[in-house]
């Protein structure tokens, strides 16, 4: 994995041509990741830790673990010394955490301008948007069923959004596709659309195995073997079992090298238990076994362990964002991937609401902030999520790509230079002065402060005269603005045919499925 | 201070009369305070400290502090080893810092119920309501000059709320009552209209003496001789400046052993250097020598050590907030607050936008997370704050309000008990079962996650059937339903009068001054 980064790929989307193309195009400007300066928030003690983990190993041990209808997966595991009863996986107490221990603690996924490639794991956060909404929302249309042509807006609003890294995956549901036929369209509007990394089909091993055929196209094929194109994500059916879809797209991104987010799915008090310790457990407990499980098929394959979490709203049932129990769940789980040596997904724009509202940015707030904080290396979700992921918001999106800035400039931490410490300004400026003026102030004020591209901080009056306009239309004139302002990135001519070709010439060879 | 705190006070609002009222009154839920089972989040690694509190003494020793237009101050700063020139005073090495130590680390603030008295310092933190816009914004009404109607409803929404701890002091400038007569009507307010601890005045040192009045009147004198019973807002003119009307006020409550929050107020860029370290080395600076000053006043005067600091939009001069360099200052200068052995106030519902939306709830919402983690025991503006300061927002005043009912569970931390482990529910259950009829799920769910009062939870068609409300909309309809449900609490007759007939005949010996 971190050798095969020094090499160079040979098609990297073209040849002479393309690179002049580049050098020539409207450049956007992105930050390439989160690199942090600053402490993880740690809310377990080394006795809480302890705790936890033996109760996992119990778990994994006394109650085991179900691979569902994958025979295949259950001789693995009686290899590699489990117990095996009908489907259920009995491990040995540190059986799970050892087999683990093969995984790589981070790797680069290689984007086809090699100046957005990001670096999953260590000390950074790459930033990923929303995944998997059938409907879309924005201000003038209302709430309605997400088209390819949603998909293929969303895509352009991430390649344009400076703080967003990665350019995701199912950022939202093209329903007027066949639901068999969807992932060509959806992968090659990421790969055409954006220059930034992307995720691969899970939802059967066949479009697992074709998201691979197509980057093997669009990176060559020597490259794909290589290197890791895609981090794709695969949910675990917490309680404890994994079913055989998502198991089989695991198991064909592994065997090819490439990374998966293996994340229990939780809804606390529904699919683990109602307690913050009682679903750090499970959740420990289901990354070990599922991890253990991608090294069994390849060891080394790269695997982000994650945590999905939220609360629930006992009354309705309703999941419940930036809760503080999800909270200290993330924060806690952070503590534990580290111990495993695994980058770590959890956290995102979470929000309960139907409008981009105040309830929404709290929630979101909360969220986000706590995603930093607990240290999460891939932020799936960062921007653009509603009403509880039903939901791919215009309008949220880039309100909250604007506050991934936010996240950025709180991870650089605290510079202590001598311009930091700015040590001459408080002596030019003296008691009762004002820095506006001082050399110091004039040297700095550009990068000084995180700048909003969205909000309001203009006078009451001027605001006013403007219409007095609230954070949602703010964001619907960003949206249209950025949606005008789109250029694609330069891709080589032969490589784009080659790609939709290929699109055109599997769609046509089956027979739309819808459901 | 500590040992006073086992004595009984002689009125407590009234006898036996009052106390058969309280017995049967309708009983209002409300939280103490925030008592912290999670570290706080620390961003200054100990070369940073050190750096800063060198660089804080130098600016101490070479620089100096004004103390203007009060020979008395500089009078006790020679005699306590300062070097005075003009108004300006140098404090040798140390100096500061060494006179700091006779403040107490936490101190109790008695409220006249009893149940309501607040610990200020430790590892709790204090919530109080937003102090100074001469606005305020409803959704009906719009931006409006405040009134005292307009106060005297903050003060009752304040004690409706179960997580707000403090009454606070000017929720809202009453701008119908004259400037020199405001602080009668607030006062009563607040000791009439709520049972929480509230803040004095301290526009003019006067005022300061009236307030102590009025709480001889609601406390019995004996009791306010020895205990605190008002925290009050210093300012400090940064940079380095102690002006006569606010050290007027500073004085008048250290002496009567009332607690003062001394606090710099600064938008960095302006009042500060632009940059982070540079900012925390003149906040150390000013509140070092502000506390310093206090325990020459008064050795052992209850005080607070304020950071109040924002950003500066560098376009337009606008303060912002919710930014990610407020968040470093406000974690640094916890740390630096904590090793002076002092309580810490700082952040806040922080926002500049105009309305309660999406950018008032980002910025709020980042603010109010730094204060619980940065360690903050006493946050003003916890809940109500909109356009800077400016306005107090009936909606956000509740919408912020049900957000640090987040703060408090996020507080409580992970519960490791053999219930908080749920290991017994996880056997229960098992792979692929749910856990929502089980019996561990049962015993635990209704305190398990924290529950809002405002946010919409429900199925899209539900929601869209109600009128598809916003979370403004949603929170108009909570301040409507606490205003026509509040009933003031109880309190003894007499004290009551005594109180009307002080703020009439004060009143009536003064004319009206305004502006």
């Amino acid at each position: 994995m971190e050798a095969s980064e020094t090499r160079r790929r040979g098609r990297s989307g073209g040849g002479g041509a393309a690179r002049r193309a580049e050098r020539t195009a409207v450049r956007i400007e992105a930050a390439r990741y989160i690199e942090r300066n600053i402490p993880n928030f740690e809310v377990l003690t080394a006795e809480a830790i302890e705790i936890i983990e033996t109760n996992a190993d119990t778990i994994l041990a006394e109650i085991g673990v179900v691979f569902s209808e994958n025979p295949a997966a259950l001789d693995l595991w009686r290899e590699a010394g489990a117990e095996i009863e009908g489907e259920r996986v009995r491990l040995p107490r540190g059986l799970a955490r050892k087999l683990c221990a093969t995984a790589p603690s981070q790797y680069t996924q290689h984007a086809r301008n090699p100046e957005r490639s990001v670096v999953v794991g260590g000390r950074n956060m790459v930033c990923a948007p929303v995944y998997g909404p059938p409907f879309v929302h924005d201000a003038m249309g209302g709430r309605r069923y997400a088209t390819i042509e949603d998909f293929r807006n969303f895509v352009k609003l991430g390649y344009m959004s400076k703080w967003l890294h990665h350019s995701g995956g199912t950022v939202c549901e093209p329903t007027d596709i066949a639901v068999n036929k969807r992932h060509f369209d959806m992968l090659l509007a990421h790969m055409t659309l954006s220059d930034k990394p992307f995720m691969g089909s899970v939802t059967e091993p066949s479009r697992a195995a074709d998201s691979v055929e197509m980057c093997e196209i669009l990176f060559g094929k020597e490259f794909v073997a290589e290197n890791t194109v895609m981090t794709s994500l695969v949910n675990i059916n917490s309680p404890l079992t994994f079913d055989v879809t998502m198991m089989g797209a695991l198991e064909t991104y592994a065997r090819a090298n490439q990374a998966c987010i293996l994340s229990p799915f939780i809804v606390g008090g529904a699919m683990a238990p109602v307690t913050v310790a009682g679903t750090l457990t499970q959740v420990l407990a289901e990354v070990m076994a599922g991890v253990a499980y991608s090294q069994l098929v390849r060891p080394g394959a790269p695997i982000v362990a994650g945590a999905f979490v939220t609360s629930i709203d006992m009354n309705s049932g309703a999941p419940t964002f930036g809760t503080p129990e999800a909270a200290l769940i993330t924060y806690g789980a952070g503590q534990l991937m580290r111990r495993l040596g695994l980058p770590y997904r959890s956290a995102g724009s979470f929000c309960g609401s139907k409008l981009p509202d105040a309830q929404a940015a709290y929630e979101t707030a909360n969220s986000l902030n706590m995603g930093l904080l607990a240290g999460v290396n891939f932020m799936l979700h960062s921007c653009g999520w509603l009403e509880g992921g039903l939901v791919s918001s215009y309008e949220k999106f880039v309100l909250d790509a604007d506050q991934l800035g936010v996240l950025h400039n709180l991870a650089r931490g605290i510079d202590l230079s001598e311009n930091g410490q700015a040590m001459d300004a408080l002596a030019e400026v003296g008691p009762g002065g004002h820095f506006l003026g001082c050399a110091h102030t004039h040297a700095n004020f550009k990068d000084a402060f995180w700048r909003t591209e969205i909000f309001d901080y203009k006078p009451y009056e001027t605001w006013s005269d403007e219409g007095s306009r609230d954070s949602q239309t703010l964001a619907s004139a960003r949206v249209a603005k950025l949606l005008a302002e789109y250029q694609a990135p330069p891709i080589d001519a032969a490589t784009s045919e080659a790609l939709a070709d290929y699109v055109a010439r599997r769609k046509a060879s089956m027979p739309d499925a819808f459901g």
